[in-house]
């Protein structure tokens, strides 16, 4: 994969995660949802902060404690610091959703 | 800015460069050009790793000692190792190109 916006997976059985770049302490993955949500009740509570960027698609992310979720279109981003608990509560379901995350520090 | 697309500065003398995340040792830039390429015979020698995609315009970057420029169209990113030299050859005229830049280790 050297473009973000190709070799797309056509079944989507689970969102499809790939590590672009990983050292220590440092990591970007693509990710493309279609569909997907984060299970009801999960939340992501992470050890690294994460930026993440909606390149295609839509999604809204929602944050734990906030009554109203963050829509995002291509080019939005958002900071999630470490521990900030998140989860994915809805991305397009006919077209795939792309996201370029970094995971970094923490 | 909370969307890589928007807030173009309408005039570009210089490409626009701007920090969205800064930690130690790791750094995410959003980098605007318009028609802007390096000086003839500068070449970028940087103490960290970068990992930069094109997202919206198009490029050619040249790394040295190659003799074919790599062409970027959206979506395309390429891993640039610390102290490998390289220099912007083109960026597009009549369109910006917006970049996606993440610096990181070295």
């Amino acid at each position: 994969m050297k473009n973000l916006f190709h070799d797309i997976p056509t079944e989507l059985p689970e969102q499809a995660v790939e590590v672009l770049v990983e050292t220590s302490g440092h990591r970007i993955e693509r990710i493309v949802s279609q569909g997907h949500a984060s299970p009801e009740g999960f939340w992501y509570d992470q050890d690294q902060n994460e930026r993440v960027s909606v390149l295609k698609g839509a999604a809204k992310l929602r944050f734990d404690g906030d009554d109203e979720a963050v829509e995002m279109r291509p080019g939005d981003f958002v900071n999630i610091p470490t521990h900030k608990r998140h989860r994915v509560g809805w991305t397009t379901p006919d077209e795939p959703t792309i996201w370029l995350a970094v995971f970094y520090g923490g």
